[in-house]
């Protein structure tokens, strides 16, 4: 201990403290729980995309060998539609039905009914015995299908919500939103080119590796303990306390290490019906979703139908940006349009903006966070539509984005006025960067650039800091750690305390014993529970002067700490050796007993993200098939606390994004059923589709955190398919504006 | 939620917040843990008491079919026998030589080498081919005869501590201890009366359900999870920790729920040798002692051999005691000699006492605590000689007593000056009960009285308070639950807060979730946590008025917390309408973020406790069984949280207490070899043996702590061995002074 006590460890790279479990397979994740005594449980999936339920026995499957329980929708509790009960950002009248259907099935794989068996061959049995009488009804996938009005509707409750003059007639179009700043006619007047085009994206799976999974144990009075990989076990606890109508101090949810995320853990599909089959059967109850199940019943983001429209002078000044977004929900309210639209011309300083959003269900898997949601989708069609523009105002595409990129005093269009940003930083270090002056080798090859957009947020997190006997040091938050936050508390522990990284372990709590933190997304976990973190050490610096003050018999105020030890004050302190964490530790009994330190914060001052990709695709003319060759990405972190997790989520981040703009879609078959729910036919990036990823990591603090954090997991997600796609103009000369990318459409492009 | 709110908590029997679990065998133990991946830890053991290890060869069993690791002593750190490695009171020196030998086995049983492998059943094969050369050498199992000058040595390096007069030669006796007040001499000068006798008790063990069991979880780089059923989470991890040279931050030690403890599980056993052999497979290793292994390997408390001597003047006042004790260390050093001390003449204020205690080593397993260490054995010699001397002098022995009972302000012996205590209260609350002045239903009846003294503890405790966002509370400590502590807790918390208990939860946070917290032990949880649980409650509570006071816009000062509610303090803070709990946990995010707080103490002020015991017996004169017909356990508890709990731990006190008196014994053969290893033949009291006992819980606070509690878990075991023997006598005439009094004892006095 000590021995590098003059290394300071914020930005250093530092050894993950997970890594070695992870890479090991030790690591516990969802599906590696046991119990004595424990059932498994399944679940029977609608084969029809739209289906009125008519009825349901579960007698034959219930008398089945093994058969310990049997359930429907009628066993969770009833949520009228009238009313939204929300979890965070979560509807319980829409998730509740998600996770069972009621009178409906409204997609080809959503729940119907769950049984749980000794084995998971008798509960895999018993799903065969249970009679579901459905009556087909007419479906509709697409987004602009679902919005006819002749179109099948899922929901007789739905109105349109923010659109006054919609007919009040059951819909499929769930909310219009709009957002406007200053005048778009007087803007788009002033203009000297307009350029207005139509998008489409598809919907896209997160792609966790680990699919779902849970185990669930209910005690006859009510206590019980749910063990699953989720993105937050306070909304787990939260979400399936309302769905079974327990109280939450009955539920202690325990986080497993998660196998990936990216959003589509930020909600529940197995808990409830779990925790209603272990109290019927009165047995822990275990369920893990197969892939097939993952994709057939969990959230993708929306697919979507888009148009941009953007005007500006001769001299490279934007005036006018007009926008509509058609977004997918799936089979219930809530796709991101709303974000999608605060983003789509966030990194600008446009005076006239209008941007209108519509949130529309259709018979597809209720859709779900996706890494900077609806931000990808949004820039997709803005960054193409600005690369058109410079190409066609004759301007370097970064020198056109610098002529109108937002800045410090920025009125953003969704509402706020800027504080200090980095846009600019990114697009200058693009600009510098040898990637963007190196020469291209071939002819097939393209160049693209394009820059996106994320919020971060703040909110609510907990920490606690505790000393251990020897001087190390425990620290927990309550934030599963899906991209490094483990490492990120580690370095900021350590370098308040001026000791070893190594001797500080990181934890994550369960929801008993940490207090209240809000679900690991947006961006926030460094931020806000770094915010905790930070406080919660600083007042165990402050104990140990008190506790070094006690044996020296001063004035605690005549204590310094530095160096992870305890110094007199200048000379008029007294003479004393310094004395270390460790040894303060070993005396701490006789100085007022342990030391530890618990902070809860609802963090504010988050501060947005910014990126700017640079993309080099070359493009087989012959088969259609895109490679990109090199691949640049540049975003501003605020601070960097663990630069090698940065780069990670960077890098991952455009793996995800390259996937969605080349490869990744949903196939349907003529019956509405996804024909290609696995990762064989569901082709997401694998190393050898992807070039290295070069990283730039610009920092420009934010002021409103101890150590200047923004965030950095979601905004590299949303350049990559416009810098695809305009690498690919820049190649052969195609303008693709419907994802994918894949090598069958830009065959087609190119033979037209 | 709040429908019982005008109720309070503390001091009534609500519902156990882990009866459930625990009777319907849902909560999780020691031996219910499991990991992919697991293997299965075994121990080799001596069949030799006293033996040098020339020599151990692993080789064919490491090459034995799914043997992954062998391990042997040579595999923990290497402690010098010259200085003391203080974990809490257990000195690491002896405790990691005797979780593994090194060059000698101690006792038959002594773990000499362990396997790891992929089946139980591998693991035992791989143990028969363990090659342990052994050179036997002579052994001592009695305490007199270990203390002669010619008895075989167990540890050359041991010499006599705390006796100048002791030859600088290796020797069993370990320790001579003395404690003196006033003058002996002059003291039995002024008695009337004296009476000296003879004791001896025999080993017993704590009899605990649930054999020691863990799982233990190494990574290449170190770090590791212990799960394990214990007394202290932090004890395990720091005593595995400095066994295997590991640091703290790098072990996380999860509780299980304990199936019985009474001081055998305040030291590992198992954990470093899972530890070892995980490290070793690169694979979590699970072990789980059986019955037997217990028996033979864990610590009983000790045996011994012991004279009283007691001087009274003829009006009943006590002038002179004197007491020699001789305790059975087991294998190492470390019996309870010096808490026995203190205790035998804690209960009485009398003027000149003696007290010389030895601890002394044979070749039987290591002892360990046992419920109220030493202070039985020490009560069953002072309390019968009481006896006597009551009837000598014509006293009824409960007027004996109270007429020599120490009470507010009468020095200790041992050292202190009693603040309020209630020993008097105890008795007197005896002789008023309808028990003592039942007439005894035949001539083969008898009645017996006897008092007993435990010091009770305070210490190191940690707890968190977190409110849940519906307003219900989840309160975690440090310390394994093994008497209650959990729904003391609640009753503490829900009183503090004035909601209903029910809306509490109680949760044993792990060693990195929560503080510091010492060992649970010394009857100091309820005193200890319940401090540092009222601590944090209060901030909570301080957290809720300035929360009322943002939503009202008034100062925090001017807001008062009630029957689980916010309200305006009197008519000038405002008129608002009260704020329940529940409604401002939902307005926490907007008021300030998460309402939890933290607190860590090192409680003063631990008070002792004092219990008076009425016991009838009937003898069967023909076959010498004695059965306890009735039974009267009065106790001060200074406050009783959870009445039912303090009644429990009474009844337990007496149960064990009950068998230790007439049954319990370790019977070895001439080879060394413990013949009973096992419930069948070792005897602890069943139900059928036992009649109901009486409770009368006295209350004399204890104010140093904020309700008032002194600790109930220890003392009740005190008394049992002393009323016994005294209705013994008071039936048949007979003074057995050698335990056990089993049928083949006191049919033999009987005949005599």
């Amino acid at each position: 201990m000590g021995e590098e006590t003059n290394n300071r460890w914020i930005g250093k790279n530092t050894i993950r403290p997970d890594g070695e479990d992870k890479v090991t397979g030790r690591a516990t994740f969802g599906a590696d729980f046991a119990q004595p005594g424990m059932l498994w449980g399944k679940v029977v999936r609608s084969p029809h995309p739209h289906a009125r339920i008519r009825s349901i026995d579960t007698a034959r499957a219930a008398a089945a060998p093994g058969v310990k329980a049997v359930m429907t929708g009628d066993d969770l509790v009833h949520f009228p539609l009238d009313t939204p009960v929300m979890v965070g950002p979560a509807d319980l009248r829409f998730v509740s039905r998600n996770v069972m259907a009621r009178d409906k099935a409204l997609y080809a794989g959503h729940a119907v009914a769950a049984v749980a068996a000794t084995t998971p061959e008798a509960a895999e049995a018993a799903l065969e015995l249970i009679e579901v009488e459905y009556e087909p009804l007419p479906w509709v996938l697409d987004v602009e299908e679902a919005m006819q009005p002749d179109a099948p509707v899922l929901h007789d409750f739905l109105r349109t919500a923010g659109d006054d003059s919609a007919p009040d007639a059951p819909t499929n179009v769930a909310s219009r939103m709009t957002i406007t700043l200053g005048d778009i006619d007087d803007g788009f007047a002033e203009a000297d080119v307009v350029i207005e085009r139509h998008f489409r994206t598809k919907p896209v799976h997160q792609g966790y590796i680990e699919p779902h999974a849970c185990l669930v144990s209910v005690a006859a009075d009510g206590r019980a303990t749910i063990w699953s990989s989720s993105q937050g076990q306070f909304m787990v606890r939260n979400a399936t306390a309302r769905m079974t109508g327990a109280r939450l101090s009955d539920i202690r949810a325990i986080p497993a290490e998660i196998g990936g995320g990216f959003g589509g853990k930020t909600i529940v599909y197995l808990e409830p019906l779990a925790y209603v089959l272990s109290h019927k059967a009165g047995a822990p109850v275990k369920m893990v979703m197969t892939r097939e199940e993952v994709f057939r019943a969990t959230g993708p983001t929306s697919g979507s139908s888009n148009t941009v429209k953007i005007g500006a002078r001769r001299d490279g000044r934007i005036v006018a940006a007009d926008a509509t977004f058609r977004f997918q929900a799936g089979a219930f309210p809530g796709s991101p349009v709303r974000a999608a639209s605060n983003c789509a011309f966030a990194p600008y300083a446009i005076d006239n903006v209008r941007v209108v959003g519509y949130d529309v269900v259709a018979n597809r898997p209720k859709c779900n966070a996706y890494r900077a949601p609806g931000s990808p989708i949004a820039a997709f069609g803005v960054e193409s539509v600005i690369d058109e523009l410079a190409r066609e105002l004759e301007i370097d595409p970064i020198d056109f984005r610098l002529e109108n990129a937002a800045r410090e005093g920025t009125r953003a269009a969704y509402g706020p006025t800027y504080r200090r940003i980095g846009y600019e930083e990114t697009l200058e270090a693009a600009r510098a960067h040898p990637h963007y002056s190196a020469s291209k080798k071939n002819g097939r090859q393209g160049r693209g650039v394009a820059s996106g957009f994320w919020f971060n947020v703040g909110g609510e997190s907990s920490a606690h800091v505790n000393v251990n006997e020897d001087g190390t040091v425990a620290v927990t938050t309550g934030h599963p750690d899906i991209g490094g936050s483990r490492a990120s508390m580690v370095n900021i522990v350590a370098e308040t305390l001026g000791i070893h990284y190594r001797n500080v372990s990181a934890q994550v709590g369960d929801t008993n014993t940490i207090g209240f933190s809000a679900s690991t997304g947006g961006s926030r976990v460094t931020f806000s529970a770094g915010t905790a973190v930070s406080e919660a050490t600083e007042r165990v610096v402050a104990q140990l002067r008190e506790r070094a003050a006690i044996l020296w018999d001063i004035d605690s105020e005549a204590v310094d700490w530095k160096d992870g030890h305890a110094h007199p004050a200048g000379s008029n302190a007294g003479d004393f050796e310094p004395l270390s964490l460790a040894e303060l530790a070993a005396q701490a009994a006789r100085t007022g007993g342990p030391i530890a330190a618990q902070v809860s914060v609802n963090a504010q001052g988050a501060a947005p993200a910014f990126a700017t990709h640079v993309c080099d695709v070359e493009v087989d003319t012959e088969t259609g098939r895109v490679e990109v060759v090199r691949y640049t990405a540049v975003q501003d972190a605020g601070r960097a606390i663990h630069p090698g997790y940065v780069e990670g989520q960077m890098q991952g981040g455009v793996a995800q994004g390259i996937g969605w703009a080349l490869n990744e879609e949903y196939i349907f078959d003529d019956s509405g059923r996804l024909e290609n729910p696995g990762f064989l036919d569901y082709r997401i990036p694998v190393a050898s589709d992807l070039p290295m990823i070069d990283t730039v990591v610009v920092e420009v603090p934010n002021d409103a955190h101890p150590h200047g954090v923004r965030g950095v997991g979601e905004v590299p997600i949303a350049p990559p398919m416009a810098a695809v796609a305009n690498a690919i103009h820049d190649a052969v000369g195609l303008r693709l504006r419907d994802l994918p990318m894949s090598p069958p459409k830009v065959l087609a492009a190119l033979d037209t």
